[in-house]
């Protein structure tokens, strides 16, 4: 397809030679007759020999390369993507292996993959689909337009006991899980139902693969939760937050709205609306690397301090 | 259901005025008509509207509200929700979507959810339940009621290779799991084969989601592994050992009997039994402590001397 | 079977007496008719009971215990534990439970376990296992030989968004995931696809459970990945790297060939071919030690410091 049939169809302003599009392709490995898109001028560097480029309007004059402007770049790419034929996964109806609990309620057009569990009084939105393998425990409530991964397990039992006689003694949960609308949720990750009421997940949510969210979580609206991060029992994380890779957090701990936590990072302390933390205990984030660069001098300045003790001992 | 009544039926003692209990909730969310549990004085303050609480002995007089005092109040408050008709998850019989080898021995009243996956000689002990999606392979060993979480995987191979003719080549694993009476399994936790003998857990250990126990790890009896931590090959954990969530462990490493290790940890030293220890190689958790308070304080104590060595350099 | 006969079976060695050998075991539970390997002369310690040893030649007169001489002591004990009738996971044929997509292309000795689900297009090799409860998305290409573990989820959607109009817009992801022979991937391991391209584990490289790969990551040849460890997006690992568990590694980073990044490690800057890097930012390993070394001691030194400054004052 032409580079300026491109630009009608999307709407967008072309600026350059034209040329005919054969594919889209990442800033490194598109090709002559590639689209790929840019949207700083970092990356506008990093385009190795795309034919042509998705550019956003401050960068309009940054290059000469056929062009399209857009105020999403990415987005954009995306639909040429699909005009050219490229092909996501597909997913669609009931598969027939699903075993579905007859007193679910789903919307007509939910989609649900091969081997799918969707246990009893489970409520799910229009729209939304479940991929191969999900387990979707009792009472349970989805919203629209939500995504839950391959393998997925939501509304299994908190981990909560009692010592008692001395044995350690489950103690039921008798809450569920609640999921907004346009919430998706990654391959394998676990959210567990709550003691009493509900553990939250709130609209807009996004959540990565291998992620545990304990009973009684309470995450915000458009939150991102990236893989492997796992919160104990009745964390909140507020609206907007940022949570990296791997992220930990102790039971009943507050994220605040806005907040970013770094990856890998250890959160034993609340965390205040808009701060950024890192490292072990979840502390400031410039604070964490300040220290990681007073680490690094320590030594020379031990040896400096040593020297003048020792010149100054008598 | 008046709280008198649930008072004769808990065998508990009532004071203060009698009222009726409609639910149960926990203290920040119960509300006038609310029964809920406290277990310390600073929880006591947590409490809001609840309409009446269950209170260990020693805080018999800390309040007059409407109170039933008992040893186990958040037992009696999850007996209280029966009574009222809160339901938890339910799970009964065989269903017909769960593949059980021929050879597999199960108790009459084992129970299997969805797809259950149970492999040959796979042996299950009374009132054990599977979840939906788990995977039982071949030859493993599960006691008396136990319960193992939704698609979670016990007895896949090891991780174990070794290197000839220029490849890393698998290393069989001929032994199996075994696990005791007691014992819970997180959703989607993972327990490996043995390479020789047995991968074993304790009675009594409860296991959250998400967790990786590798070959050979031998875990003793009512021990507890939060979400997330993971032990590689022939760890070993002593009973009563209590370990956070994300903690990692080296191969052959030994955590005592009635240690705890907090979350995130990473342990490469043997752990004493009893002692507490925390932070990436798994130190004393005071000590730790003591390193961070400490790295707080060093930028103003390296601005000190620095000062003095000015003043008295010449 | 008697050692003598072993021995000649396996083609090795034999030094000191003859016994019968009942059982193969590990160093430490080896009994009097056990075989069992050593390494090396450490290991040689662990030995207590054992009947015979599998031994490097190098241990030849390191011992004067019944013995067979061998260059590949780990792989000869497990050729024996087969000819004693140990016995490993069975795995044969396609289960019917499996659901495989009609334009799938299965190789004709493909194994599928239980529940796998194989969707439309993917292509899988000659002699490759896939367990039960696996899932395997559209396109992905495996080849032969490889190992994919029980409830693992391959090819399904990355984590990628783009903010427009108020929301997070989940980009579509065209690409797939490619994955070369003799690969080995644990239990509930996730790999996402590429958003472009191919997100790809190149031949002869093993990956234990719970491990997460990102959309776009490429995985060299006979690398390994030990468990619960996870790559962000477009994450490059080079041939033979070895990776510990737990280590979590930013988006785009890139760790050279024959890397060592130590368990629980967080690595946020390339890492050079060869090195070796631990701890939170992915340091050099000695780096990592020596600050280790230097905050034990720094508190003594503190304390010295000051002492001294209190007696210069003046």
């Amino acid at each position: 397809m032409k580079l300026s049939d491109l630009a009608e169809q999307l709407g967008r302003e072309h600026r350059g030679d034209d040329l005919e599009i054969e594919g889209i392709a990442s800033a490194a490995s598109a090709g002559p007759r590639d689209l790929t898109f840019v949207v700083d001028q970092a990356w506008l560097e990093r385009v190795a020999e795309a034919g042509a480029l998705l550019l956003p309007y401050n960068l309009a004059d940054a290059t000469d390369r056929p062009r399209l402007l857009t105020a999403t770049p990415a987005l954009d790419l995306a639909q040429v993507g699909k005009l050219l034929g490229y092909r996501e996964m597909v997913v669609s109806g009931v598969h027939p292996t699903a075993v579905v609990d007859e007193t679910a309620r789903l919307a007509d057009d939910v989609v649900l993959g091969p081997r799918v569990v969707i246990g009893p009084e489970v409520e799910i939105g229009a729209g939304t689909v479940i991929h191969a393998g999900a387990v979707i425990h009792d009472r349970t409530v989805i919203g629209e337009r939500c995504v839950v991964g391959s393998n997925a397990v939501i509304g299994f039992d908190g981990f909560g006991y009692e010592f008692a006689d001395g044995h350690h003694r489950h103690v039921p949960h008798f809450g569920r899980v609640w999921i907004g609308d346009d919430v998706e949720i990654g391959a394998v990750t676990c959210i567990d139902r709550a003691r009493f009421n509900e553990t939250r997940v709130g609209s807009g949510t996004k959540i990565d693969n291998l992620v545990h969210l304990a009973h009684n979580c309470v995450v915000g609206e458009n939150v991102f939760i990236a893989a492997q991060a796992g919160f104990a029992g009745s964390g909140e994380i507020g609206d907007f937050a940022m949570i990296g890779g791997q992220v930990a957090m102790i039971p009943g701990g507050k994220i605040g709205p806005g907040a970013k936590v770094v990856a890998t990072s250890g959160v034993i302390a609340d965390v205040a609306p808009g701060a950024m933390v890192s490292g072990w205990w979840g502390r400031d984030h410039r604070e964490s690397l300040r220290e990681l660069a007073m680490l690094r001098k320590l030594p020379a300045f031990i040896r400096k301090v040593k020297a003048f003790m020792r010149k100054h001992e008598d």
